[in-house]
């Protein structure tokens, strides 16, 4: 096996699937990047055995071949490398000499034989997304998703195709985050789906503004295809809570916020917050909201804001890094916040699908 | 105690102090700094016992007064206040009120007379030194300081004023640095002292381009004047030991190298360098120098270099982040590496009176 790449390209090829290596792993394989030198390109994949990626990119190959190497540390070196070229051979003993102008190095791999195959998606279920609707969806989602392990259902984005939308939910428990979108799919793919955090985050990086992913489901895993680059995981197995039950019917009140001010009001009262209670409190007046925190033996912080409310003086109290995470993933200038009363969950909506279900702490005066 | 003040004068005046109080300390008035409002500005004063700093900043001060306040959440607060203009009071209480623009802060603080004062220097040595000279003295030394705190006497800088030279001193068993400069002073201030790392991290904070640094001594106490800032230190007691008989005599074989170019390269060979061994091997031959290092069952690097050497063939081994550390410190374009043989200490100088001496690792081939 060898080739020649530009340093940007091979960097640019490693960087996209080098998340996936996990840096405790037992299985020194695993570590490793596959590198498949064929038809004019250089595909890299890795794998954790739970999510695995690969890309590629253009190459002038001059034998084709494959070998693993150990990611980490070649990802290390070339971003080191002196010159804009490099030149690649691979020995049968999987030994790979990198030289890039003055510099040479010997690194040692591992046969690609022992390289765990990604899944096979034959018989899958089909869907194609527009890549921008996915990855908007999973911004104003993923934040909410649980990172206790001993919850597993939760650790991941539940992920329904029903009644011709696509409905992405993720919670902790505390607070719900939920998207959905229309789309087009048979009524016979309709089903419901956990995609675990990692591969969230992944996909995450992969999804751009324009064209769509090209989904597969099959029983056990789910892929993703943008353009060049797959993304292949396990599905989290299990029933997801019947979510939609903690989502409150009518509100008695809505109040209408600046997005952007709410979001740094609380980021600074909440520099008062005390490590026990960890809340900032909202008391609402006419047109008017005060967000205040305080924390024995330190102090008190307090600030006021300009809001639409007609309603009855009323106050209610979140935890501060709950109210700013959906405050942070979305865009809109405006939120809607609608309440029932102080010990009831708040709903932070916006002009379009979105809803944020958040529990309040209790108030102490 | 009431002052008006901007926010950004504000965060400058601490942002001076701040490094110097201790996160961990079992004493809460060292987490504060003590503020005084007095003719105009405001002081403001960090100290944990062995290095305490003062600075100020004009402010328009409506009632004259002092304070201790918790200096990180202080910093926390003035950073994110919504208006560039902050209104300071406190009460006969120490309760702090911060006014700036819709934002209210109370914070409780202690009394300024619990505050330990900083040391007094009546009847100290001064000396007289260009803030430059010291500023590149310190740079180019400071990272040769011992960070093993059983070596104690070790864990500072050897500050040396005789013979009409300030010489400045670090090492750590492995590798000495030393950079002298012409200084004038009385015969009877003739003295050597040792500045704790603390001190010199906060002095390197403070030392600007132009201007002199006025220094006073005492017999167990240094401070730096520095403009309107004072830094004043303990200083580590205990005897230096005697460095000038670890820099080795006449070397047999001088190498010219681009100091840059030697920097980059050792940088990229170490990416190989074992974690047992940490060494970088120089193989001299004729205006050529080969780098290298391997570690076993993960690969190899080496890189050659073009330099000025006329000597016989020789090869010497380096820890690779001793090699790079003085390059990095260093801004001149070439340095000269002095070595006897394999086994003895190798010396870096450049045009000028820096010293490094290196001792060698054990060569493997």
């Amino acid at each position: 096996m060898k080739f020649r790449i530009s340093k940007e390209a091979f960097l640019d090829g490693l960087q996209k699937v080098q998340h996936v290596v996990s840096s405790r792993t037992t299985l020194p394989i695993l570590s490793n990047v596959l590198l498949v030198a064929k038809d004019g390109r250089i595909q890299f994949t890795t794998t954790d055995l739970d999510v695995g990626i690969t890309g590629s990119v253009e190459a002038q190959i001059e034998k084709e071949g494959a070998t693993t190497l150990p990611a980490k540390r070649l990802v290390s070196i070339i971003r080191e490398l002196p010159s804009s070229e490099v030149e690649i051979s691979v020995d049968g003993k999987n030994h790979a000499s990198i030289r890039s102008g003055p510099s040479f190095f010997k690194i040692i791999g591992l046969g690609e034989a022992e390289f765990p195959p990604l899944p096979d998606f034959e018989g899958a279920k089909v869907f194609k997304i527009p890549q921008q609707t996915l990855r908007d969806g999973l911004k104003k989602t993923s934040y909410a998703i649980s990172t206790d392990e001993t919850r597993y259902v939760l650790n991941g984005i539940f992920t329904s195709f029903r009644d011709g939308k696509m409905t992405l939910v993720a919670t902790d428990g505390r607070r719900l985050a939920m998207v959905d979108a229309d789309l087009e799919f048979p009524a016979s793919h309709e089903t419901d789906v956990i995609i675990p955090t990692k591969a969230v985050q992944e996909l995450q990086r992969l999804l751009g503004d324009a064209g769509e992913v090209i989904v597969k489901l099959s029983d056990s895993q789910i892929s993703f295809t943008v353009g060049d680059s797959l993304l292949a995981s396990k599905l989290i197995e299990g029933n997801y809570p019947n979510y939609r039950q903690v989502i409150p019917g009518d509100s008695n009140e809505r109040v209408v916020i600046s997005r952007e001010a709410l979001l740094e009001t609380v980021r600074r009262v909440s520099l008062l917050s005390s490590d026990k209670s960890n809340s900032v409190k909202l008391v609402f007046s006419e047109n008017h909201i005060e967000v205040t925190a305080n924390s024995p033996d330190v102090g008190e912080a307090q600030e006021s804001m300009d809001v639409i409310y007609q309603g009855p003086p009323m106050q209610i109290a979140f935890n501060p890094e709950f109210l700013q995470a959906p405050l942070r993933a979305l865009d809109s200038n405006d939120v809607y916040l609608d309440l029932i009363d102080e010990m009831s969950p708040g709903v932070l909506r916006i002009e379009g699908t979105f809803l944020y279900v958040l529990m309040p702490m209790r108030v102490t005066n």
